[in-house]
């Protein structure tokens, strides 16, 4: 029944040509990823700075996992994305959950590299409809974070859960991490490897990042809010940017939580996203 | 059966709202962390320093295992410390065990490291109500760390036991491991872990330390002991402003053993801690 | 049953006079790599330089998984080329599958090493007929790729999938990697590791190359098509020299998805390596 | 029954009060490394010199491992040491075997590791009672053998064999291997690693080497023989001063098998340390 | 009853003494090497030099692996070498099969390791009888391949198959891998590490080879045959002096066919090494 269940699954992810060559096309294409859209487009609260940057990034308010839970919640995110220790303590139910299964501090120096740290049998224990993981593409040890990513992967989609790459290129060799042909590699490599959706960095323009959301292919992309931006409004032109560029959404953290008032924030991401508003009208509504 | 108990045991890692929502909200909350608590304090005796710093830090009392089960019992601890080959020869039962599944020597330079040393269903067997882990945050090796931690820390809560992470930044990045902001990172890389507990060094001042212990939310914190203080009084007081920044209790080992009452000063730290006196009316007790 | 078919196929890889002796010479000789014959001839199109190059590669067309895949059909290619996010999206099941099941980008520095991203279970459920995995002969990680070599070669031949070996001379020790005694080695080391056929450079002319081949022994020799070549003539060449030196095909994309008319070239190659025509012949057509 | 005698006989590694607690206290007190002891005292014979420094250690009569088993038998040897593959050719079981299960040569160097080259369940299988494993403490690699001889230690008495460390402090960061602080780091290092008995060498003097004995606990401390010494008499006043200082005994192999006589210094050894007697009475005996 | 065929064969590797004690003396001493034995004596033909040298080696008769298999058979050679894919295609049966299980090329620098690259399962399902493993002692990761060493020949003995070590000093640390006290090291390192025969270079003469000998014990030593030697009689002498010395044979690959006439250098090796014949007669027959 489970093998059942599985199989059925499984094969929702392969092409339509395919599956009807294997007489499987009366079947509905249903995806772990689907599960965190609103029609084509998805909002996605991002909370695993704490172990990725440290708690500079919180204040006093920001820093209870329990006043983002509730915010992801009222503001209706698509998503929350959690490390496993956060997930345990403080995730409601309330909104799909997104588990980060790798993670690093910003601490040491060298190339970098961050390993599985949640098994996706946790992850799917914990309510989970998707795991992320980070490759830092073009660091020394790309392969293994490959590697790594390849094999949950595998175990995500036997368990029905979709699975999210974060591709951030760094390294020595890597001398701007948002150059149109960087970003364009790191969707590419999100493609390739078998990621559902791709997080990754803006380009500054659309017609670059429109490449960059082509060369995704069929992988949806993610644009990753990033730090507090100087403004507001050149946060949310560049989130109009990413989605004229085709991009299925935005995952975004600092940007609402370190906002003087983060539920207006994420209303209006909602406007612009899922609402499809212009800047302007997503923020005067 | 013994299915039935696990499921039950690892539903009370998660939040109360997701309970609720899964219908589990009637099941008492216990954890293994609960174990080593007397009310909402604790305090720990450690005595793994015999490998972490070599005998040095014994003399001709307390080099004997023997004697430091005597003193956590008499004492009334709430919990004993130790790596696997003496809770072996040593433990008698009286005390929830701590067993320490990583450790290393001092000698040996470079960017520290610590792997697993002793199987949880070891710690398990040996009647332990928790493992301890020690993550070198910042070091290059900082990732197999949380790598390993994260599989503990799964395998512990499958057999109830809680899983207290040791966060101790080190490595060549770190210049100062008692800065407010490097406490504060190593308390929130616990909770972000994972970890029902952390043992985290004092920051100096209540305010600063207040910081930490907010960092790690429904983490525990105890404040790690470190080496003999100049004075009793001058170290009773740090434990006060760890207490009053909202800290669970202590893990204390040379503070009290090297000691020249060690008897004198476990009790002087229960009535500060357990008994939340003053450090006044704990000493003069 | 499952295991007696694994029990044919598996003999079928042994030499007649082994199968002889052991009484088992009646059996029909069928091995995974047939599948991708016309006679004793091959054209692959891979389309793997999406992760191994980047987008640079890509164009306005062929950026799309889609297009390859029809072209792959309508242009009556052997087999496709894809890593596994490719084939899980866009693979139709019209031409033979080589899953690609490891792979790296062009961005570290430093001796090269890609590891398994694919499992060999994971390529047999998307419908491939052979796994494809790239040594870099000479790395310092050379060794490694070697192990996983062996151990996927043994998982593929289990399911009766071929194992085909990229083998790149690579490395601070390798000079010229088309050097003749290069490419010959790279040949030699795939006969010996065990793969059906390897995909190997070309060395620049008929006599060198017929060495390679002959070094190969019972291996086939693709001959890789490299970066789009300067005119399609000399390219055209190239593959011809590659033949008549006794290679059985071709590995080839950007010298066909970057060609002007893709469908075209794809069409020459046909004659050229399928119906053996001459250059001059296989153009004309 | 495998299993019953499986719990029988790890509850005997278990503290005196901890099994009474359990209500297990009438059950003997059976270890494996009992079956090494005569009373209190042991004297193990040491032969595997011809991997750990090559052959050069080694004469036309020694090198024979069918004479050293057979000095091990009538000089009544406590037990007899041997890497795997002499075990299996020469082992005659009429000694108690020690099994070495891990080894290296002297040739690289660099910062020591020895990696286990033979499985618990072999040294089982060929009828040891023992198996011994080295730590290089203080060596970059130290935390690998820690965390092998963790994993070997549980494995082994799952087997009921006893875990016996060869703690040799080595490394860049090691100057003196017999400086008394270091000496008893490596026998508290043992204790708390889960070692049954250590074999460590000898600081110079008794009151030192006490101090080490102490630390051991209740883990037993063999004497390593050492390199042949300058004269006999010395090194049977350094065994006198280990034993005094409170050592279950020696380890040794070259100062009996290098020895112009190996049977009377067998003899002589067995009346020091079995029978307790003097120097001088040893001697003339 | 596998099983029973298992225990039967596993304990014929035990010493006679050992055995008569267990009541298993009645027992045939069966052993994979004696597979590839005349009487005591050997010579077996390797050909794994393709991938260890490259085809530099090779020339247009011997480059067929086809070709060494009928010289193997009709030279009435005792066993045959090859790696796994060269086994796979080429192998008939007809002589008994040496896998060699590792193996690497001659290209990167630095500290050599070769990696396991073929299984001890597969290696049995080819019709071996023995499996070769090659161990660079005195390697920075020497340690490696003693542990990979180790747990290939506890499987192979699992099967009744051989374990044979080729064992080659190499690395900085080693100036001369001919010196007479490292080949001893090396025939040493071997029976310690349980090869039930060992290949090692000749030392140059009859005495000291001799002393290698004697150091591998009970494990059977094969001279290497090494690079074609500058006149046949010189070889032969040295193979000559080896057999005098003690050795069980010779392993031999370039010296017979790289020869001009290897069928007569086969013929003349069997007369010396099986016949025992002198070089003159060996020669002259």
């Amino acid at each position: 029944m489970a093998a059942c269940v599985r199989d059925r699954e499984f094969t929702s992810l392969l092409s339509v040509e395919f599956l009807t060559q294997l007489g499987l096309h009366k079947r509905r294409y249903v995806m772990g990823i689907d599960t965190f859209l609103s029609g084509n487009r998805s909002v996605l609260l991002a909370y695993d700075q704490g172990l990725e940057h440290g708690p500079t990034d919180l204040n006093q308010v920001n820093y209870d996992p329990a006043f983002i839970m509730k915010l992801a919640d009222e503001g209706r995110f698509n998503g929350i994305i959690f490390q496993k220790g956060i997930a345990e303590k403080y995730y409601t139910g309330k909104v799909p959950l997104i588990l980060k299964v790798n993670g690093k501090t910003q601490i040491p120096k060298g190339e970098p590299i961050a390993r599985q740290n949640c098994s996706v049998n946790r992850a799917a224990e914990l309510g989970a409809k998707a795991v992320g993981y980070t490759i830092y593409l073009g660091s020394e040890h790309e392969s293994a974070m490959l590697e790594e990513f390849g094999r949950i992967q595998e175990e995500a989609h036997a368990q029905n859960l979709a699975a999210i790459a974060w591709i951030y290129p760094r390294g020595a060799a890597i001398k701007n991490d948002t150059a149109p042909e960087v970003v364009a590699y790191a969707a590419r490599a999100g493609l390739e490897a078998g990621a559902d959706a791709v997080k990754i960095k803006y380009t500054g323009d659309v017609e670059t990042f429109r490449w960059a959301v082509k060369c995704a292919g069929k992988t949806k992309v993610f644009m990753s809010g990033g730090p507090k931006a100087a403004s507001e409004i050149d946060f949310l032109k560049q989130v109009r940017g990413a989605l004229d560029a085709g991009a299925t959404g935005l995952a975004v953290g600092r940007n609402v939580w370190q906002s003087s008032d983060p539920m207006k924030m994420a209303l209006t991401l909602r406007r612009l996203i899922i609402e499809d508003k212009s800047v302007e009208d997503a923020i005067k509504d």
